[in-house]
């Protein structure tokens, strides 16, 4: 995934809209953990094999629009705190690993 | 970003620790937006001032973590639900674009 | 607030029309996340002074809404785990008392 | 529930500890939020038929904790908003009586 080239598109995206006054991290923070809750809306009165086969529902275009939508605030984020989202992943799962080791 | 490494990564790691029949997508969700409101937690008594520079207090590591946690579950989510990230953000980026026309 | 009275009255409502089957406390507990974000989003984008002043705006009705959701969760899930809400608020605070002395 | 005395309470707790000036709208939505989502975390990879059962897990204390901590912040955001929580749950269930008509 082209992380720079999104954070560059979703910025140009903020500055034609004045929005940029609203991106602080405490509410791009708030709007991401809202679009987090919109996709669990999706799955919450649904069993578990009901939610495996959600992608054959007529929601699968829900589900990819709210995933999408954590992914952008997501990026937009880490492009406002200078984070290199990569190297984080990486990082956290090689503490992971170290966290929970393996079960032989 | 690798996400095609990183879903295979995440994927052999929750084999080796029989996680894999956790990973609904339901159960991953919720999973996503606890980690999202671990992140509003770091932000929720601030200031929007102390909000811009966090990275410049003690918090900026833990901010990193909680921000990789989120894309980490949204990856594997993205991988049991053959979702392909990359394009469902580029079409979002469209479908917000013609929602928000830009202000001339 | 008569909490049972409302308990008997949630009850009702999800036995007529056929509900109960929803509503086990892990689904319960997503539904009353899910408001509190409906909540959130309503403040999302303001500065402090225009949350200070909400109830003035013309979201007046509607925060009064999602506050009502969330506590109707909340007294539906208590009713379904046998939890007496006030004894449980009483104990939290003299608890918070003791972890947060009084600064003199 | 005696709402107006743990109002007062709650009241009188954060003036002792300076902390009014923490307490606008937005924050406390925030942590309200923040809250429900340590109640779901308790449930997210339980199977429903655990999740029924979990007061008589070990976890039934913090279940408790978490329920009370969603009741306070709800509880000092009213008071703030100068809401009242009973009125607006009485009128929100006899608007979810006229969208949700009871099935025969």
């Amino acid at each position: 995934m082209n992380i720079k080239g999104i954070q560059k598109q979703l910025s140009d995206f903020a500055d034609e809209r004045d929005w940029d006054q609203f991106h602080n991290p405490k509410n791009l923070a708030m709007a991401l953990s809202v679009e987090a809750s919109e996709l669990v809306e999706i799955f919450q009165w649904l069993t578990p094999s009901q939610a495996e086969s959600i992608m054959e529902s007529s929601e699968h275009e829900h589900v990819k629009e709210e995933m999408a939508d954590i992914m952008i605030y997501l990026i937009r984020m880490a492009d406002k705190l200078n984070v290199d989202l990569e190297e984080s992943v990486t990082d956290k799962i090689v503490k992971n690993s170290k966290k929970h080791p393996k079960t032989d």
